[in-house]
């Protein structure tokens, strides 16, 4: 289900989602108000993207939102003024929430902005990552959270991890070539692109009328 | 998706929800027998709300119930008889989950009755509450996990703790005047009833017939 | 809603989820691919069983899968080759994920093959089963996480435990006497076949032309 969102005093503007047309949303997932979705994208059922409060949310080509993941990010305005400090910048743009390239979001995983995920990123199945920033080619395993840290790219983080404090981060593993699950996530998106792909043709290309 | 429950030998009565007519329940949102909804409720994507076991399940006015959100009861009756271990009195009434006023219930939350959580309180995303009563203004951030303790006023519960025992619960820290989320939760509530009324006027008022 | 998969290198084949007639799969739940659901199975809301990459998916008789309950699976084959390290074999036959029989899958659990859960067993809310087997009547307290382990039969985890050797799993404590949690199984699956009788009867038997 594909909706825009509406106008109250922390968003002045109502926005329609831009899906590319080679990505698939599935009928019970739901994208709302200014989200940016590329190409290749698999957003599977009970996904919420949901872009009425900070905004945009962005995904990159060829990532992946599976089944129950939430994406929402806290407000980016108020009474039409910029809340900075909930934004991040990307290649000179400002985003709530921005998810790079081939970057795998597992099942019911929650991404709450301000957040970036950099390129070749794996999010482990029901990790949380809120106010922080992931950097590229990292494997957050299952059942995370990070708040408010800068992770910086190759790194590894064990299941169950609570990463709260920047010196923590600091001190996680790189990915070595012995790490089991160094590869993984190559194969997590080629199985993801080939979905959408699949489920796209299965149901004729998405109506103009879907999108309300 | 707003239905009645169904007769069993732990339910002798079919109900329809009660909700207010200003509050907003998605439609891919589902709200199941004996419930209560009162005023100015975002209920988002994704959220069960499902009285057919534990009844009633009740949330109070200002309140919000976010993306993905499931809230549901151990059985309050067996052939008839009041299953009474699994009910909280709150003002003179019983519930199985009660939610007081102004509380926000962040994205992926669990509520397992029987709970109760008092007014203004803040759920963190991710954190299950069970068979436990939360104070009055406290704050529960992320992924928490609370059974069987009860919570006095304006505590807050650091990410990813597990309160199991009553001598925890008596332990966890007040909120004082440098804690960063203190006020957190004033702003969510406005967020989340702004947007509720936003979608109710943007979707025209719920039509009775959507209540099935 | 209950769907077919779609081809891809790592699924030759295109099926459609065989249902018993006496399983009810609630309309805002997604049943996708090769899925095998046994009898008097409720499926609630915002439950996502999706058979498109590890198959098949097989749940037994009188099973439940709880709102926002995830199952799905790693590729099961390549190319039309099987890859047997994701696969488990139960009576003879190959199954990613195999869930037995009166075995509760609590809300917003997660079960990712390849996966055993053997009869009886409760799986508490917000856990997740990743690569593992687990016995027979085991209890798995809420909010755990289980990776590449087998866990012998009538053991119990403590909430919020992660077990990720085998070492840590063989140590688990066994089910005693005097285990508060050691009879709620049974209690839990009554409700549940008993809520998917009552809801197939009040919404008359699921039509045919349900399974697209």
């Amino acid at each position: 289900m594909i909706e825009k969102n509406v106008l109250t005093d922390f968003s002045s503007s109502i926005s329609q989602p831009e899906i590319d047309p080679s990505t698939y949303v599935h009928p019970l997932a739901s994208v709302i108000g200014r989200v940016i979705l590329g190409k290749n994208i698999l957003v599977s059922p009970m996904a919420s993207i949901r872009g009425d409060e900070g905004q945009p949310l962005f995904i990159g080509d060829d990532s992946n939102v599976q089944d129950g993941v939430v994406i929402h990010a806290l407000e980016t305005e108020v009474n039409g003024k910029s809340v900075e400090k909930n934004l991040y910048t990307v290649n000179e743009e400002k985003y709530a929430v921005y998810v790079g390239k081939r970057v795998s979001l597992a099942h019911q995983v929650q991404i709450h902005g301000p957040v970036v995920v950099h390129d070749d990123t794996f999010v482990g199945m029901k990790s949380l990552v809120f106010k922080s920033l992931v950097g590229n080619g990292c494997v957050i395993e299952p059942g995370c959270i990070l708040m408010g840290v800068t992770i910086p790219d190759r790194r590894t983080i064990p299941a169950g991890s609570i990463v709260k404090t920047q010196e923590d981060a600091d001190n996680l593993p790189e990915i070595t070539e012995d790490y089991p699950m160094k590869d993984m996530n190559r194969g997590v998106v080629h199985v993801n692109t080939s979905l959408a792909k699949g489920y796209l043709e299965a149901t004729g290309a998405r109506p103009a009328s879907e999108h309300l």
